[in-house]
């Protein structure tokens, strides 16, 4: 990255540069650069020959910030081949964008822009006094702002509402009752200004008007609670209650006594077990994201890779009723925050790290990837019989790689599970505090109350995976699967029960066109959608096929037609969608979707252009999600019990057979030949191992690793740059 | 038991009884003895006063074959109050039936039946040539039947259809293509006989019309499979297939090494964790069953019982058409198996014992339950923060009870977790072999191809759970709340965005008729269901509840209208379903339900009628499910992994707070004061501990103790006689 740096600001390259750190709106800087994936066909030429001529050209994409532009805007570069010599090229990457421009207010987060003192003293001091009395505090002691988004529609203005808070342990539960609406379009901070002012339901156009109204006795006021009338620390995550009984002492701990039974290489982040094996690969917008899939030997999914994660609230509160927030933009992969050994993960648990680009510098985490085996604690086959070899138990081990990313506030947790059986699970949970509202009887409509003045506020997730399935090869084809009932009749009904009987029926019926293939699961689940490929088949003579089977909570987002997300999160109107594969359409977001809800750079619907999706190489977009409405028990934090939502990947006449029955962990019970003897049994000789097991190294948590744009390592963060790098605009610290 | 069956063949009793281990169909016999639940007003009594005088009178439920009568029926009696003394009385008992007649012809699952020897010479015995040449085999050696059911409509008939099948290890997966339709009304075994003869889609009405075309060469044949020539050991759970990458170690073990943190008092059946206290129950119909299970001291739910079992099939030949099984019927309870240690349950679980009788003598399986407490994994919750007390993670330990029941076939493993957080959640996974079809090219509707002549069958399982919730107390009302999206003007919306924002709202509606309570959950589950008590309020104001959240496959019954569940299986035509709790009303099902279709004993919807649910004592009955459309990887056994089915219940506004956080299996960490420090961090002196932990016992795997009627050891069972406990009449030999 640093390299690459170089060479974009050397004078050759004319590009007139001022360094992220420093970089004003009005300047050029870099953005972003981060690793450009190749193009499949390349990616799997070298895969079948293995020959290093065949390894794919390397290539970065770049993002540049053309502030000092005479039409300021955004361009992505693709830079390259890599590493830098004089072949090198930079050329402007449009191709995988539906809007090829990128308007200058549709701009990257950048936590400078809100520590201009432009800021500060046009939208905070002119209402100190109100603060003071209204609020009960002051922006530079108890009290701090939020803002709101999107920013924009299609990129002719940047622009948002501020929301106050109490400035306290768990502040997104302390929301007060006043909101700023803020212009901070262009590139020219001495413009920027406010432009409305609500304080309890109550609008203002201007600063003055608003504390003309403030001292004349005209405004509806209400009390403020301030830290001297209550105890805040309700909010904080400080242990409360009696002690549970045995609670004393540590629960269970899964140790593998004989070793651990995954192989990582870190230097091709490569993890196998159990016939699995897959490459790690990591990035800004979202993340961990996994590669070339294979199981037995078998390539089952090229990517697998979360593409966005949306959160669309609603209220009578200008905060509330214009926040739909798209992760992506803040990077939730710059956010993934490190692991905490023994609670986020088991002891025994392997760390890998990540590291992500910013336009201030670089940062590391040791532990941004966990990996570790369990036991589900429930076999993943079992039956009792008495026949020769019918009576017997495979065990249910999973392979878990996960990462968690807090994005400003929700905290997601995203684990991939695989299973012996060739079975991938595909979980995300929530925690954390909650995005809350000012709570008074007007608010019933819109969440639950959780505090005095807190509203626990409605809201929907939903996040998007890309899952490049490649069953038995890339030429894949849509299976819909229906059960219904019908009315039937057979010679042999008789009778007793009549000539009719009404039973389940199914009928399969191909997806040919991609404008079909926008889904939802059918009522009660009645029926499924299955990739398969109609030119292999399994032994029984059935297109050998893997099924996107429903976990928890599979739902699509509630709202259509805001016009916050008109066009930018289409996908999240489906439950799932099934594309053409092109390397030209390689995620369902960007960055930008989010402040461009009318002018998306990738407008999802656009990938569904009437192609056809027979035998043809696909993508299945698949959501997971959540309607969260909160109660008092999301206090102080989310339960990552209930918010949780899943999917399963699972061979669908894949296989001749289940294929977990290879397992050697497992055992098979031969019923005695005399009565009241024991079943004899063939355990395979695995059985459980038993020493003093390492001890789990001593607790430590260090903040992440920071460098600087020279790539060396910066002089540690203060917990103020921490809390900015991590809480991005949902806590904006005015200085006055 | 021994006592009050001896009390009940006393002579002055006058009921001219047969022992049942002997007992023909035209005798009076004991079919069940077991206890009868008191009022839940007398228990609830007793819980406030704990005054010895205050403990409910003891009663068993006896069920007696009246064979012998003029009009042979079965009837159910009150025996009590025990032990038996000269007050204790024998009186019909009615009242929690909306039938009072049971018909003889639905009477219990007898295995006596299939074994007499008129079944043999009139069904068997005239087929044998064509047996032999058409199914490659005879009865007393390579084949061997099953039934299909129900038996009956109404109780005038009892018929059902014999499927023959490969007598070969998992030999449910080798139907061949020859089916009878047999005639078992009645107490006189000599008037049975077949009725019809189906093979490869030809049907005839007698033997003698079969054996003719058979030998006459106008049958349609298909060419037998036989041993010879095929490796039928597919259909084994024999190990197959390369030794998987570091598979010959064990994996990860669960261990508590400071000791296990549950306690159980063996002889009340008591379990306690973590705030959690609970009773165990166990019975015939259903097996495990929970009751009076609190948290932090306070009831939650009275009972928690499963109360039948659904598998209804879909096929176009005579067996799968036919099939509609309630598995109460052969009893859930009875069919409980002993677990494997360290398969079944993590090496370190408790389990515990159950005893059930039947009319042939009572049986103990010492490991019917198992206790274990888990690490799920996850934090339950967890933040990242920068203030004082924000980050942290309470570890998300969980207390499993589980048991698992082979009725015939199908192997259900029955779970009840219980979260630090309040949270239950009830989930229920399927493995075993499929019941499966005779595979021709006219199967394609009704399943998946699995082999060269097997289909596997598409069935729809249901099993619902009564949910006995007590919130706050015993008197609860319905909340339901809808998701929804509307638009909505506020005058600070302004250019920017337009004048009207969609977004989403909720809406709160009490259901105060029972008769509208006949759920299912929304689509796109938008909104969902809880039990509030109004008149119990959190600190907010809002009503006390506990929700029921959906788990994995939230589904209920495909079909509706069919003549085989036409009554007695309503309740799975819904997700959930809510009605006044009544002692009259005290299960959803009856092992009668089976066979009386058309006049069940108990038929759900006759508990909806009418009354009003507003602060009522409420029962909340609960469906999980699985459409099972089965493929190659159903072999040799289903996996638990994707056939699985869960809800959970949740505190919803029912504490202040998330409880949780009482936990010190947890941590907090505090940002550092000096740039580039480690955090600082409580862990409450919860820290792992290591040591050698305890081996593992030696595996070993008894049959169940059996003891005759008398209550003595019965000699140990051979194993043709546990596979006849175990199978049912789904593998009937015949002895010819």
């Amino acid at each position: 990255m640093v390299e690459i740096q170089n060479w974009l600001q050397s004078v050759q390259m004319n590009l007139n540069l001022t360094r992220g750190d420093t970089a004003r709106p009005s300047d050029n800087s870099v953005y972003m650069i981060q690793a450009y994936y190749p193009p499949k066909a390349n990616v799997l030429k070298y895969f079948s020959s293995l020959d290093p001529r065949d390894v794919p050209a390397r290539f970065a994409r770049v993002t540049i910030h053309h502030g000092g532009a005479e039409e300021p805007m955004i361009r992505d570069y693709l830079v390259g081949p890599l590493p830098v010599t004089r072949a090198t090229e930079m050329t402007h990457l449009t191709e995988i964008y539906h809007n090829k421009t990128l308007p200058y207010n549709a701009r990257g987060y950048d936590a400078l822009d809100w520590n201009l003192p432009e800021i500060n003293t046009k939208i905070a001091a002119p209402l100190m006094d109100a603060y003071k009395e209204l609020l009960g505090g002051l922006p530079n002691d108890t009290i701090v702002a939020g803002g709101a988004g999107p920013f924009g529609f299609d990129g002719s203005f940047r622009r948002f509402w501020l929301n106050w808070q109490r400035d306290t342990p768990g502040f997104w539960l302390h929301p007060l009752n006043l909101w700023q609406y803020v212009d901070v379009s262009g590139t020219d901070p001495s413009k920027w200004d406010q432009l409305k002012i609500v304080y309890n339901h109550q609008v203002f156009d201007t600063a003055e008007s608003f504390m003309d109204a403030f001292r004349n006795g005209t405004l509806k006021r209400v009390p403020p609670v301030t830290k001297q009338e209550e105890d805040l620390s309700w909010s904080t995550r400080e242990r409360i209650g009696a002690l549970r009984d045995l609670d004393n002492l540590p629960g269970p701990r899964s140790v593998s006594f004989a070793g651990l039974r995954f192989r990582i290489d870190h230097d091709l982040q490569y993890v196998s077990w159990m016939g699995w094996g897959l490459y790690l690969g990591f990035d800004r917008d979202m993340g961990l994201n996994l590669w070339d899939i294979r199981f037995r030997g078998e390539r089952i999914i090229y990517e697998l890779k979360p593409q966005e994660a949306l959160a669309q609230y609603t209220g009578n509160d200008p905060y509330k009723s214009s926040t739909a927030l798209l992760d992506s933009y803040f990077g939730m992969g710059q956010s993934v925050r490190d692991l905490l050994p023994g609670y986020d993960c088991p002891d025994e648990a392997i760390y890998l790290p990540a590291t992500t680009f910013s336009a201030t510098g670089m940062m590391t985490r040791k532990r941004a990837i966990c990996i570790f085996e369990q036991d589900s604690g429930r076999p993943i086959s079992r039956h009792l019989g008495f026949e020769r070899s019918e009576f017997g138990a495979v065990k249910g081990y999973q392979l878990v790689i996960r990462s968690i990313a807090t994005v400003g506030k929700p905290f997601f947790k995203f684990e991939y599970i695989f299973h012996i059986d060739g079975t991938i699970e595909v979980r995300v949970s929530a925690s954390g505090y909650l995005l809350s509202g000012f709570w008074d009887d007007e608010q019933g409509a819109y969440g639950s109350k959780i505090w005095n003045t807190t509203l626990g506020s409605l809201h929907d997730h939903a996040i998007n995976f890309k899952v490049d399935l490649d069953v038995g090869g890339t030429q894949n084809s849509l299976l819909k699967t229906s059960l219904s009932q019908e009315v039937t009749t057979q010679p042999w009904f008789g009778d007793d029960w009549g000539e009719e009987v009404i039973q389940q029926k199914i009928t399969r019926e191909y997806i040919d066109n991609e404008d079909e293939a926008l889904l939802r699961f059918p009522t009660n689940f009645q029926g499924g959608y299955t990739i398969v490929n109609t030119d292999e088949i399994n032994k029984w003579g059935i297109p050998r096929g893997y099924a996107i089977h429903p976990g928890y909570s599979p739902v699509y987002n509630t709202i259509v037609g805001s016009k916050r997300l008109l066009k930018n999160a289409n996908w999240a109107r489906y439950n799932l969608a099934v594309s053409r594969r092109k390397d030209t359409e390689p995620s369902s977001s960007s960055m930008w979707n989010f402040n461009l809800p009318g002018a998306p750079p990738v407008d999802f619907h656009n990938f569904f252009d009437g192609e056809n999706i027979t035998q043809q190489d696909l993508v299945t977009w698949i959501n997971v999600g959540m309607h969260h409405l909160p109660a008092s028990e999301d206090v102080p934090n989310t339960r990552t019990n209930t918010a949780a939502s899943s999917f399963f990947l699972t061979p669908f006449n894949y296989f001749d057979y289940d294929v977990s029955i290879e397992s050697t962990n497992a055992i098979l019970l031969q019923p005695p030949k005399k009565p009241g003897d024991p079943f004899s049994y063939n355990d395979y000789n695995v059985r459980p191992a038993h020493c003093v097991p390492q001890p789990p190294a001593a607790f430590e948590y260090y903040p992440e690793q920071v460098y600087d744009l020279d790539g060396k390592p910066a002089p540690p963060s203060t917990v103020e740059e921490m809390r900015k790098a991590s809480e991005l605009y949902l806590r904006i610290k005015f200085e006055l």
